[in-house]
Parts: C-alpha cells; structure tokens; sequence
C-alpha cells in the first residue's frame, strides 16, 4: 500500500495514530503494534539512510461512556509506542487541525450515531413494527437506514478530513454486504429476525409491553463496496487506495458455533437492550433466541456469510 | 513571563499542552483554560499581523490507577481545547521527543516515588520510629526524604527535558518552605506530628500493631527554593524564569478551620493509609486527629503559613 512516510514525518520524527472505537483492548492493543510495525518497516525501506528513529503516539479514541480505566490498566507494558484516551463521539472533531498520520477504525462505523427517526413515525413509510432492524423490510425502511448510514460516513469523513495530514492513511473495517446483495440473505439477518420474533413472543406473553417493541430498532448497518465508493467520492476528501469485502475471521471454517455466536453478539448489543427494556427480561430474551437459532441451524448453515467484512483503505488527498 | 510563542508555532497551528497529576478535575480544566488563555493572549500580541487560529490540545496525565472515566465525563462540554488522558507516572518518558510546548504541574510534585528506603532500615541512623514524616526528625531521616525528592526530580527533570520543545515552558506549583527554615516551624507540620501520635495512642491500645506504625511513612516532600534552584542547575536543560514562595489559597485569611483541613488531607492521603492499615481503624484515626488538633488550635494558629507555596516557571534551553 502506497504510504508515503518520508514524506509524513518531513518536519517530525513522531507519527500520530488514532484508533477511533477502541473499547477496552486488547485488539485495539494488537491493531496499533501492527500499524506501528507497518509504518516502521515502510519507514526503513523508504529512508534507508535515515539516522532518525520513529516515534509514536496512539490515540486510543472511544465515547466518553467507554472504560478507560480498563483500558489504561491494561495497556501493555513493553509497547513500541506512547499511549493516550481520547473521549468523545468519531461524528465528530476528536483532535487538531492535520496533526494526524494514521487513522484506523475496527468494527465501529457499522453502529450508526441514532436510530433513523422516521423508523418512530407510526404515519411514515418506514415505521418499523415487528422488526428491529431493517432485514425483511420495505423499501422505506431499508432506505430510512441506509441514509442515516450515508449521513453519519459523511460527518466522519468531514471531520477526519480536517484533522489527517496531506498524505496520511485511513483503514476502515467493518460489516459489509456484497453489491445488489439484499440483507436478508446474510447468515446474519436470521439473528435480527429471530431477536424480532423473541420479543414479539414475549409481547404476546406480557412480559414486554407493545410500545417497548414497536419502538426498538438496532442502529447498525452493514454498507455494500459501491455504497461506500459513493460516501467517500462525494465527501471528495480522500483517494480510495483499497475498497473490497474479504472474509472475516470468524463464522468461516466450519458449522456456525451458534453458542459463541449469541455470546458475541450479546457482549456488543446487551446494552442498548438493557437501556431499553428492563434488565430482568434479557436472559430470558438470549435464552429464547439461542433456542430458535439451534431450531434452524440448516438456514444459518445455507446463509452468506463469505465475503462480509468491508475493507477501505483511503489516502487523504 | 516570557514564552515565544511565535517561535513554538513556527511549524504548526497546535499547542501541546500536559497537565501532570491532573487528578479527576476539575481544578486541572480551569488551569487549562488559563494556560490555553494566556497563551493565545501571548500569540495576539507577538504576532499581531497572524491570521492563524492556535489549536490546543491538552494532554491529562495521571497515574493508571487515577480515575480517568469520571475526569473524561466531567471534562466541559464548552472548551477551547482537544483533549486526551495520558496515564503513567511522570517520573518517567510520557510523550515523543520534543513533542510538549507547556507543562502544568500543580500540587504533584510533592509526592514522593517512595518512602526512602532507610526509613524502614532499623539498623540505619534514618531508621523513623515513632514519627511517619521528617518533621522534627534527626538529620539523618530529612536527608533521606531531600535526597529521594532530588532523585525524583532529577527523573521527572530529564523525562520533561526530553519531551519538551526548545524554547518551551513548565509551571510547577507545590507546598514549599522557606530557605533554611526546619519543617517543624510550619503550621502543617502539626498535622504529622500528631497524625504519629494518634497511631502511636492506637498502638498502645493494640487497635494496630507496632509493625505497622513503625514501617509507615508519608512520601510527601515540601522542598525549599535553593533545593529547587539546585536540582534544575544540575540538571542543566532549564533556565528559571521565576523561583519564589507564594500564599497558598487556603490557610491565609482568618483563623484555621481545622475540621476543613482535615478533610482536605484526609481526602489526598486516605488511600494510603487504607493500603497500609485495615479500613476500619481510619474513621478512628481521623476522630482522633481532628480531636487532638483542635486542642492545640493556638499552636496551629501560630505555625508559619504564609509564604508556603512555592511556584516554579521554568524555560526549555
């Protein structure tokens, strides 16, 4: 990949890196000794006369409501490079005016900064009832998601663009979705569907009210290759270096786990569930839906799940 | 004071600002509003043809074991400058060569890295039974504590110098005591001389074993303005700007209020005493202490408490 880091630190030996979405560790930890390991090796191969040692700091970056402490008591204790927290939303400025070199953001842009409000709008098109998400929904809905998505890539981009160096590099990875591909035909829409029909389950059983269901919708969206090309070209900021789905590393080899599958999905989704509903009925929820996914395991099993990981790699212009 | 400013941001828009031992806030976010305020101050008047906008981001330092989570989401939503939490322990590297325009340090610096290692040696002439403090100490035990404070603020010294720009500048404000005068004349020093003889009072009543009072110290240092002056000379990087004892806010006008005091020092040395004797006996200490201080009101009314505070501007040669 073409980074020019004789060019990066022209004026100064240390190179700004920031990990926007970094939760608690320990991938953001193995992400940065990578990115510090590939700027070195480009370094060495492009200055091989160069005296000066890099140096770096990482700028771990994730919502104030994030646990930094962990975070921080966790850092390891041997690392290539300084460390620092940085709160705050990435729809937003987190850091001066082109004093960033590297930006990476893992499994992070996929949760969209709110629900689309007309998702709410029991006169709208794309009010959602009996889904929580915008699998198996009408057009309405799915576009409702989709500009939200394009919305909130817009204000990243916008912010990330005054705050990267001439020249600096973006990786973005995160759940993606093959062109004219609709969602409904991922492995992982049955989860949603199945989450929708639990909760419906235990609407009808009164253990949660019709209001609480009707108004729930998950806030993630999973953009396609062409998608992503449109937000970056009209955003105008960035040359797209690489932009392509690969196979995420896990659900691939084997049968699903569908156990460790529901763990995952649980630890990212427990809280919005929790701030939502009351906190007693989430077991049960989890409980439910295990048991409806293990019903139809042959269709997770026959669901895509290959190519669902989106790569972007951008250069700023 | 004078900070070049126009030098500092001759190759880039961005201040680097640390605050070192910033604990949760909010002292640290007025101070750096302060800080960002007089620099900008200082860039209107020597560059007054500029049309750049400084940008400033502030770089929050602690210990790993500081509460980071409640400093991040109490930070003001209304701030002139980006900021970030760095943990670590400033006697060591913290930040990239030259990477640092100002440095804040305020009431930090007077804790020591350790208890001196003598103290707790029985067959050393340093050896501190039945005191927790230099105050009215042999010689041999102020020696020990002066000493371990130059080691430390040599560290801290070389750390900054190397991280700190040329031209650069570093405030430090810490409890100081005028030249030549012995710590038992301060009006703090009653505070110690009695927080030994309550665990002294306990130790009899077996409410804590001897053990545990003779291995306690206090790693609390107030040096004087010729040892600051010494320990940055020898250090060499640092011109001094100013040098000199001030009034500290607190303890000027009016009588003592000793039930505040205690408060206020309870609240800075609490986890220490908790790491070292049970949770229970501390209530029982402080009772005690603040009983014991309030007989003695005219001896702390008549302990030396004006020009206590020494403040430090040092420049980066």
């Amino acid at each position: 990949m073409k980074l020019d880091v004789e060019k990066l630190s022209a004026t100064s030996n240390t190179i700004y890196i920031a990990d926007l979405g970094c939760a608690v560790g320990p991938n953001a930890f193995d992400a940065m000794q990578d990115v510090v390991h590939f700027i070195q090796q480009k370094h060495t191969l492009q200055c091989p006369q160069s005296n000066t040692t890099l140096q770096f700091l990482v700028l771990f970056n994730d919502q104030p409501s994030n646990d930094f402490n962990t975070l921080f008591t966790s850092l390891p204790r041997e690392r290539p490079y300084y460390a620092a927290g940085v709160p705050g939303s990435f729809h937003r400025r987190l850091f001066p005016e082109s004093s960033i070199h590297f930006v990476h953001c893992s499994y992070a842009l996929h949760w969209l900064s709110k629900v689309p409000e007309e998702l709410l709008d029991k006169n709208c098109g794309a009010w959602n009832k009996g889904r929580i998400h915008y699998t198996n929904a009408p057009n309405e809905v799915v576009q409702a998601y989709a500009s939200q998505f394009a919305k909130d890539m817009e204000e990243f981009l916008c912010a990330r663009a005054m705050e990267i160096v001439t020249g600096g590099m973006m990786t973005i990875i995160m759940p993606g979705l093959p062109n004219e591909m609709p969602y409904s035909q991922l492995a992982a829409s049955l989860m949603y569907d199945f989450m929708a029909l639990t909760l419906m389950d235990m609407e009808n059983e009164g253990l949660v009210s019709e209001d609480e269901v009707d108004s729930f919708n998950l806030p993630i969206y999973s953009p396609s290759p062409a998608e992503m090309a449109s937000v970056v070209e009209k955003n105008g900021h960035f040359s797209i270096e690489m932009l392509e789905l690969t196979n995420p590393a896990s659900l691939v080899d084997g049968p699903v786990d569908i156990k460790a599958w529901v763990i995952h999905v649980r630890a990212a989704m427990e809280g919005m569930f929790i701030k939502h509903f009351s906190t007693d009925i989430i077991d049960e929820m989890f409980d439910r839906l295990t048991k409806k996914l293990f019903m139809f395991t042959e269709q997770v099993e026959s669901g895509y799940k290959d190519r669902t990981q989106l790569l972007v790699v951008l250069i700023r212009k």
